[in-house]
């Protein structure tokens, strides 16, 4: 049970937009605007580094809502025929990211992240000039870092209340399918959770 | 000098959102709702909370803008004719919330946002009940959590990109008066920073 009385039964950080709605509605546009809008980085991708930031963080909500949009959009941006490839490179991510299947620039730039969720100041010249020697770019080193830093706070928002966290693998499914499809749609307060 | 190509002169967040505008809109409402907007905490309690996590995060950015814009805060809202007090109080929360000048309330406050700072799931329902029995509500609660989160995020965001940290102290003591009397406005690309 949360700490604060919100709504029984909405799940995570939806149940705390309930409870708060002034704060809801920048935090999620902050969430569409950051995964969804115009990025050199896919929004598989920013899904990404935001199950793997949430995974190091040991938040259950994020990493499995957000492992599930993860492959729900690789499958859809690779255009394969089964979720497998999306399931495997997700979960070895989470797993050990220099031995998942993504690419140099990704690595380099999971590396960055994962600085970021210890702390800002552990990102060093180093780890950026490794991700440029990959291709990276302003932008993209950008948007990852402000992602690690992001799901840093929705991680410490979200079990800092000890908000629900369902455990039915099915729910975060379907949440991931959802997230794909609409992306990051503030909660409406009836019927419309 | 920063990781990134931000404008040159620019410190903090402010270079940040002016390289990615559409991030820095959701972010600065965030700041302006959160920390200025309705809460049973004042504004000079809120920024007390985002300078004890920022200094906390050991970003130097952060902590002094937010601790001078908390003593600005804190006078016009004591009335007091010297600043000292403020000064006082905030620097002594930095240094030991337990043992600063301020509620039985905010230190069980504080304890709640030091316990985020680390990671959500540190925050106890002990922790929750110490700061129930001192009259802290719902609200205070919730709006505790956000704040310690929202600031373990810009603390990595302003410190993972290598930001501008200007080290003249006058430049905060102007960054809190502003902070104090006109809140969280999102810097205009040209001549308005």
């Amino acid at each position: 049970m949360a700490y604060i009385n919100v709504p029984e039964g909405v799940p995570g950080i939806r149940s705390l937009v309930l409870f708060r709605p002034e704060t809801g509605k920048p935090l999620y546009e902050l969430a569409q605007v950051l995964l969804r809008g115009p990025s050199p980085l896919t929004p598989a991708e920013r899904e990404l580094i935001a199950a793997y930031v949430s995974s190091r963080n040991n938040c259950g909500f994020c990493r499995d809502s957000h492992a599930a949009a993860a492959r729900s959009l690789y499958v859809q941006e690779t255009g394969a025929g089964s979720i497998e490839t999306g399931e495997s490179v997700v979960d070895d991510v989470m797993n050990d990211p220099a031995q998942a299947e993504v690419s140099a620039k990704m690595k380099a730039l999971l590396n960055i992240a994962g600085k970021v969720q210890i702390l800002g100041k552990e990102v060093s010249e180093a780890d950026i000039a490794a991700a440029r020697a990959e291709g990276a770019d302003d932008r993209e080193i950008h948007d990852t870092v402000l992602i690690a830093a992001t799901f840093s706070m929705f991680n410490r928002y979200v079990d800092g209340l000890a908000s629900w966290t369902p455990t039915d693998p099915e729910v975060y499914k379907e949440m991931g399918q959802r997230l794909a499809t609409n992306g990051y749609v503030s909660p409406k307060p009836v019927n419309q959770i």
